[in-house]
């Protein structure tokens, strides 16, 4: 039984790490979408959603199974516990890499982002594509030390999303207001994006500190 | 067992429902802290969050430690399940809260809203409360119609944030960009609070209907 338990809990680690590769190509997809004003790219970010949202409710059965047949104690409750955290939280990325796919369908064929901001823009993608393969690396490793660089990471771009307000509110902004409230609400959707990366990376450590370190998570759920 | 278990559970419901009650209220509390630009009222949302925050951790320790005492499965495994879902999104809806509250105070003594969208507001308000405590109501009696009541309130909300948009994008809008980037954000905030009272609701009663409901998931998270 411990075998078939440990076959079962790799299949599960394997199905999660799919998941954040496949929210990471969206990231790095919605990212150029943004950037080039794609049309096509961003269609397809959001006609691919579905294969995302299956692998999420796939991944997420597959956890309660291993709940309900094995019902595992102690650490292996807790990895499956974080398991099922990392498969919402993943399914949830995917979703804001759609709504940026359709804020680039809505302003097509004009840019949702100012030329001025591009570059800003074109970084938090960055980390963001990053930040969804790492939580994927920290769901295979459990490294504690892969969880804490996200999480410092993860301030990058904090700052990132709080200096858009002064340029918007101080600087010379001449693009109207629709695309100030069009990059305020991207900004925001990568923040978050951002702060479900760290969220999968502290859950999944929790295995291995045994403390869900509930501090950390009101950290980033609450910024 | 099985009595401890029930009675463990009962109890688990009852701070799930002691915790929407506190949601609801400091919801209540956001929105008269946007009508009246009350600092004060703002201030005290802020400095109650830790209390949710302890709420939120006691459940969700005493629902992990009922999964690893008494391995419940099938149907009690659900409910568990559904509990752990619950404590996650009501402390998030606390945390938006507090992001309201935050903005109040970050424009202090102005208002955070212009007069022209505060009845739009004051709306968002009065169904954010009543599916803070819906919820609550579905957590104690995952009652299937009253679920099925918040998702059809919670198209209200949608439909609210939805056209908030053509406000600020086509009419003559003279309250500045800094305001318009303020209100889109606040109500992006009341949208994904309702949301979350949806999900909760949703989470319940898979307990009864024995499906995640992932579809309806599904469109409470991406939208």
């Amino acid at each position: 039984m411990r075998d078939v338990y440990h076959e079962q809990l790799g299949q599960l680690v394997d199905r999660l790490a799919g998941m954040s590769r496949m929210v990471s190509e969206s990231m790095e997809r919605a990212t150029f979408a943004i950037s080039e004003s794609d049309l096509d790219v961003a269609c397809h970010i959001v006609a691919d959603h579905a294969r995302l949202e299956q692998a999420w409710s796939d991944a997420e059965h597959y956890a309660f199974a291993i709940l309900a047949l094995q019902s595992p104690v102690a650490t292996d409750l807790r990895v499956v516990l974080a398991a099922i955290h990392a498969t919402k939280s993943l399914a949830r990325m995917g979703s804001l890499t759609v709504h940026m796919a359709e804020a680039v369908q809505r302003r097509h064929p004009h840019p949702v982002v100012p030329q001025l901001l591009m570059p800003r823009f074109a970084e938090m993608g960055r980390i963001a594509i990053w930040l969804a393969a790492m939580a994927g690396q920290v769901i295979v490793t459990r490294d504690l030390t892969f969880a804490r660089t996200l999480a410092t990471v993860d301030e990058e771009m904090d700052d990132l999303h709080r200096t858009l307000f002064t340029v918007i509110d101080y600087q010379e902004w001449a693009y109207g207001t629709a695309a100030a409230v069009d990059v305020t609400l991207l900004s925001r959707l990568y923040e978050r994006f951002a702060d479900h990366a760290v969220s999968v990376a502290r859950h999944s450590t929790y295995a291995v500190t045994g403390r869900p370190s509930f501090d950390d998570v009101a950290v980033a759920t609450s910024r």
